[in-house]
């Protein structure tokens, strides 16, 4: 069944982010993952930056990374997702596949929350600057 | 509850792994994880590259991290841990806490599982290996 | 006077590569670098892999950065490079000018030479790879 | 002949820092540097953080490396410094020595500048903070 993404992004490897394996580094799907995140959000209206100004500090509260295949240097990928308000919770949910062949290579949950000077907060004013981009 | 730990290792937080916020990035926090988990195969006679050598090569198949508190440039912290076999995962459970306070800052469950020439392995050299350091 | 390029590559900067200070950190615009030349070589039909397979190993031998204005998050950048046979060594010049403006942000000048099997080389089968490719 | 260090800091290669040729990526070699620069100055009485909050940026404006031998996973080395003032500019001259045969595996200089408001200073508030770790 195919997921219902709301963006995707194309990415190309680079050679440093592999490690001794000759494959990309665990961590730097992270880093993948949190970049197609911001480049939606920018996508969507709502930069990073912007809601910064606006006082709203999302942060990582959990992440989970299911790891499938490995990819190389120089490799292509694209990473799509979609987006979810769960309660007080903002849940991307990303997967990443390879271009040459549409393997799934790593799939990401991560929720995220909301704060204004460290307090947690319902974040309604996200839900309003990315309305349609927020899933069901 | 106090979880058994096998294992400790101290990290200084370096100012590079601080991204624009002034905390470290949530990435980093798998390479300090990644880190502490060679250090202690290393720890328990059983290097990355000894593995790699008899033919094992361990995968990390899925990690869930949960972001409690954010480290800071400069920051000493305490990365625990302590390992299991769960059929035939190995699973780390992993925390790390701020020394100056002893708050915990992150908790990983890293699922990994062996693999010789690409197929997934029980991985029981590797049980042999480490004895004592597997817990119950 | 314009200097005469031979590629460039247009790259964004990601987020998790500024650190505390809000700027890119100075370690990543080598990582640019070495990306940009990696994708330069491949663009030039040589590329990183296909070199290793031909039993050459090129390695940087020396890097100088002239750090001249700082990139930020989400800011677009061009790598503009050309290389030279300088002797036995492979010389590339490379900047980064910021796309909005045309600002030059950084300019570097690495040093490379083939080696074989650890020895050095000459690095004629290289010219021959790159042949236009290699500035005057 | 022995260059007079003011400062070395011992440090220990992670497997993530190395790449797919199974040595350490050269653009990590300025994260050690970075970090040592950062260690010493604190060590000297005058943190990164220190500065910022009298209203000095310590800015690099130049870094040169030569690339001597490659670290490996897992290798122990020691960064050397010693730190000169050069009209107004704060050049430190970094040497980083593989632990297990003292071998030089990279040599840096690295020239930074004092800059209050995005203008360049003079220092000499850093020159009385720093003192005798300023070598002649």
């Amino acid at each position: 069944m195919a997921k219902d993404y709301s963006y995707e992004i194309e990415i190309k490897v680079r050679d440093y982010e592999c490690d001794a394996q000759g494959i990309v580094n665990n961590a730097n799907y992270q880093h993948y993952f949190e970049h197609a995140r911001h480049e939606f959000l920018e996508h969507a209206g709502c930069s990073f930056g912007a809601m910064r100004e606006a006082g709203i500090e999302p942060v990582v509260a959990r992440i989970e990374i299911n790891y499938k295949n490995s990819l190389r240097g120089g490799e292509l990928f694209v990473c799509k997702l979609f987006m979810r308000r769960e309660g007080i919770r903002f849940v991307f949910y990303q997967d990443i596949f390879r271009k040459s062949d549409g393997v799934l290579c790593a799939e990401a949950k991560v929720t995220t929350v909301c704060t204004r000077e460290g307090k947690i907060i319902k974040g309604d004013e996200l839900v309003e600057m990315l309305g349609e981009y927020i899933s069901e």
